[in-house]
């Protein structure tokens, strides 16, 4: 199996009740290959940076296996940058910048060795861009898409034709819901299955997420943290690990890609215990292994018969 | 066993964007009991109304086998009386009016019957009153309790004292918060833990139920549901539910309590499928029992090797 990953990197800042961090590796393809790296390796990365990103990063990437031939390096440009605060749930956060630099004219071109890739995860870019990227894969196995409001609000001709070409959507319960005009979380997934994707995983955050076919649904838990430093990149690591369980079985029923949203959920529970990717970076298999089992015991419960 | 429930009687007139009911059968105690008595009989109600309650419910309640040995009727007064309008996505209502009538001066006196019960179901009054109550009750075995935000609100001091009597306290994610000035809900569970309760279950509406002990958590689905008619009475629903399943049964163990939360999302997930008592009131236990098992299904999946 071969896993291909295209989406942002970049260099954030960000503030949580709990603290700031300044100019940390950020990015959602930068989260999704740290988390799918667990699962398989190499992982083909497509992406832009500037001249300006830092060696240490390049040497992190390689570290966890990451083929960087797709990762297009613009020596005399600026890397994408973000700040954002969290408010004091951390449920909302506000945007303080965003500098897209070279991420502005991010062409991706998909090198000769990448074409033929079984597994296609696309971060959450331009649905134009997401369509592009397809074009130049000879006929993947698995394609999943992630998405946001940005591009639902202003681009939503563009991203339902993207749709079409997605096998497995991941998106959020606000966006799902904005995505379909339909309050009824079960129902936006379902009208979301008539567009493309035969599989729509909604992320509910603190409360978990849904896996929803056209016959079928399956309620994940969420992780019961009690102290959450920094919620960004959860969602990427969802969809990294999800996508990295997936590749490494190459085994798509209905019960492995339950299992591959548990690792998902996984991932993305120890990405938010700290800031930026120094939780999310440092795992054994034997960790992911423990939350996977603990888990199970967070929503399981036994029957006792009815009178 | 023999369960005893305190709460309103009522009558509502209920708004949603499905549709409009006027006159109906309402009040938490009315939901506790109906859903309850699925699971014990009879079932000991303590509440009030006026003259202008109508026969037809009282011989509802009488065909579920409820005690109204305990029902003041005041012949001169009127029922308490409600009225709301769900917005369009359910999450959130306006109370159109309120009108207390009897229930303004409402002092439950638990008759000498009724004062050995070892199962009491405290629904959503004034603290002062579920607390009146339960002085008047010989060491029950279990005390599970409702409140809400008016009376965190207004009545915070008098709440802390009725909650050292409670066992169980059941709340909705918000009014955790607002009680503990806690945003995270674990934490704010654990908080309510160290104020009398021994388990908290925190209701989350279309996320579903938590139960959390002082070293345990537990996550419930919600059923999926695709319509929802009227969701007034679901949490009422799911107290009787799961108070019914645990007074049937005289098991407090953690792996029973996690069945009861089952039961009572079960009720409340039939509950809210029409208007008022309309499914609630006419369940088979087939049907309770195969909606159990929808929701293991909801929740389950396997488990296959790590590498």
């Amino acid at each position: 199996m071969s896993l291909l990953v295209v989406g942002s990197l970049g260099i954030d800042t960000i503030e949580t009740p709990f603290g700031r961090v300044e100019n940390v590796l950020g990015g959602s393809a930068t989260y999704i290959v740290t988390a799918a790296s667990y699962f398989v390796a190499p992982i083909r990365l497509v992406g832009i940076v500037g001249g300006d990103f830092p060696k240490e990063y390049i040497d992190f990437l390689e570290s966890r296996e990451v083929d960087l031939e797709g990762l297009q390096i613009v020596k005399d440009g600026k890397t994408f940058r973000w700040g954002g605060r969290y408010q004091y749930d951390l449920n909302s956060r506000d945007t303080l910048f965003t500098e897209l630099n070279v991420f502005e004219h991010f062409d991706p071109v998909i090198p000769e060795s990448f074409r033929k890739t079984t597994h296609v995860c696309l971060g959450n870019i331009d649905p134009d861009l997401q369509r592009r990227v397809l074009e130049q894969i000879e006929k993947p196995r698995l394609v999943v898409g992630d998405t946001m409001n940005f591009w639902i609000k202003r681009k939503r001709k563009e991203l339902l034709e993207t749709l079409k070409l997605v096998d497995i959507l991941i998106i959020n319960d606000a966006e799902a819901r904005e995505l379909t005009n339909e309050p009824n979380l079960i129902r936006a997934a379902k009208a979301i299955i008539g567009k493309g994707p035969r599989m729509i995983i909604i992320k509910k955050g603190e409360h978990g997420a849904l896996l929803v076919t056209e016959r079928t649904v399956f309620s994940a838990p969420a992780y019961p943290l009690e102290m959450i430093n920094d919620p960004t990149g959860a969602g990427d690591a969802f969809a990294g690990g999800f996508i990295g369980w997936l590749a490494k079985t190459d085994d798509l029923s209905e019960a492995n890609c339950k299992r591959a949203v548990i690792y998902g959920s996984a991932l993305a529970s120890f990405c938010v215990e700290q800031f930026s990717l120094i939780r999310l970076k440092d795992l054994t298999s034997i960790e992911i292994h423990d939350r996977f089992r603990e888990f199970r015991e967070l929503s399981k419960f036994d029957e006792q018969d009815m009178p």
